[in-house]
């Protein structure tokens, strides 16, 4: 039998710790009293192991559980069932990290682009990447076509949409991402730039399935899309067989999963090329500590698994720009997104002080 | 412009709380700043607003957004990114309520059965409905049509697989589904009985499509789904459109959406004919307010939609069945897995003195 590893930080007195990671073992393997189990061969090839216990913050442990690989089916949905299923309800339980075996590994085929693939796409091999977002919500594809243009001009190298701007009635995708595309390869053609357009994906399989042939008959080579908010083994079956790079966005993803793993590990291995998360210091509560092992992990080797590229954002400033690059090295995306808008009449200069300010913050 | 409300409780100080509110309505819906906007209509239409706020428990508050409907999409994954996308991520916000207007609340279907059609299904009209789970993972297909025939001949009225019994190597859904289902219709025969087989479905769509194939082939009339695992704008869409009468599991659905709106409302909402979740005084931490108000929600009547059976589980006992039905009344599922187990080779017997408390406690 194999075994993959489970990661739990247990809020707990020390003297109930051990009898808690034991019914975690329970909860998330066999689902009921071991006592109960009339099959040896369950209780030794299928109950879940505590491996590892040890004293974490004031009232936390780390607790490590060894998990039977079989369980998992070799899927998505079985891999999120076992690492983090029943034990997603209980209030005392984070679940922290994950270890996995190389034929569990296998079942994955992690981002087809990875850092790599999406500098060739995008021409840019020695320096942080640039993205900003289309926004906000309500514009017509006419309008969103004019920033995009006015942002493409200015030389980012992702000009993608707001997530939040799918198919709604106001901007449709079929009319909003023609439009889009064609603006933002009208000024490629004028400064001999190579901006692409990442427009948003969401909604059901069908949905999902009528967009991306849109996007594709476009000439799209990169998509947006929220893991969370379309389901994470739709995440992995359809956009991994899009041959499209993909920007994960953090939407609706918030839980009890340590980010470094969710984004980090977890996007990356369903596919992501680059996992956008909050950066420290902008309207979300993320430590530097966080984003920094965020981004570790996002890049770190890993098996057959290509690295993903750390995308910072929220509330980001470009007078940030040095400091960002400083803390996370050149293989970043930098995305600002309202700061550029707040120029007013000045986004195209904002947008170009923007790019000038990554290329020259690398040495 | 129509609208809809979305019920937060923010952690904040007095002081800070309508900055903190008017900051959620910008994140949730143009994500920029309103000064940068410059479109009045955008400010007037799209941009949520604040419509209440009212001091909740110390150091909280309750408040309640206005959002454009339009910004929906009038989908799933759009409702959820409108009412808890970005602000997910942040650590002061809970998700507690939602009122959808008619022409948001008419483009979700609901529950196809519903409590009349599932007690339809089952031939039972007057009292709770009775359930258990085979289980544990691990078992040889044999094994768990044994168990099943054991379950159908005690009587009960839906035996459903454990929810992490999925496609494994040792139990593929194709070999397991038919021979369980044969094993219920052998027990029904003996027993004239109604007992409704409900396996478990997961992973991608193209997995939920074939699976769902040969589950209609052996006469599957029940399903069991964890709608967080496959994606919700998935179940809405491959679940909606099945035929099945579907059991909704909680697995990987812990976040900081109430559970009454999140099992009681939105599960239904996408088509939860029955939802099931942690009963306060088991292995969960959920009150007995949150589980009355989710049983609440989940029966309450609803334009359109169906009223969904509320399945309380987790760590239940045959000896609780009183106070269970006391607590939530007739229109209930009492689930009931390890428990029945526990019993070992009286099984059959103590499954039986459920179905009979169960039958015998309502007057």
């Amino acid at each position: 039998m194999e075994w993959f590893k489970a990661v739990y930080h247990l809020e707990s007195t020390p003297a109930d710790i051990e009898a808690r990671a034991r019914a975690l073992a329970i909860e998330q393997s066999i689902e009921m009293p071991p006592s109960a189990v009339r099959q040896a061969e369950i209780l030794q090839d299928i109950l879940a192991r505590v491996e590892e216990i040890e004293p974490a913050e004031p009232g936390y442990f780390r607790v490590v559980l060894q998990m039977a690989v079989a369980t998992t089916a070799f899927d998505t949905s079985g891999l999120l069932n076992m690492l983090f299923g029943n034990c997603s309800l209980q209030e005392d339980v984070e679940l922290i990290d994950m270890e996995l075996p190389p034929n569990l590994l296998e079942a994955f085929s992690g981002p087809r682009y990875g850092i790599a693939g999406l500098r060739h796409l995008l021409n840019a091999y020695d320096r942080p990447l640039t993205c900003t977002a289309l926004k906000p919500q309500g514009l017509s594809p006419e309008q969103l076509s004019d920033l995009a243009y006015t942002f493409a001009l200015g030389g980012l190298d992702i000009v993608k949409d707001d997530h939040g701007i799918t198919n709604q009635v106001y901007s449709p995708f079929h009319q909003r991402v023609p439009a889009i595309q064609k603006a933002i390869q009208r000024a490629n053609l004028e400064t001999g730039g190579h901006t692409l357009y990442a427009p948003m994906l969401a909604g059901s399989p069908r949905v999902l399935r009528e967009n991306l042939r849109v996007a594709r008959d476009e000439g799209i080579r990169v998509v947006l899309v929220a893991p969370m908010l379309i389901g994470l083994p739709v995440f992995e079956e359809l956009m991994g067989g899009s041959g499209m790079a993909v920007l994960a966005h953090p939407a609706f993803a918030g839980n009890r999963i340590a980010p470094p793993l969710f984004f980090g590990k977890l996007f990356r291995l369903l596919g992501a090329d680059a996992v956008i998360y909050p950066n420290h210091g902008g309207r979300f509560s993320y430590s530097r500590d966080t984003c920094m092992s965020l981004a570790q992990a996002a890049r770190a080797p890993w098996g057959h698994v290509l690295p993903a590229l750390p995308v910072p954002a929220g509330g980001m400033t470009v007078e940030r720009v040095d400091e960002m690059v400083g803390f996370y090295g050149p293989d970043t995306m930098l995305l600002i997104g309202g700061n550029l808008l707040a120029a007013g009449d000045g986004v195209l200069e904002r947008t170009r002080a923007f790019v000038r300010r990554v290329a020259a913050s690398v040495v």
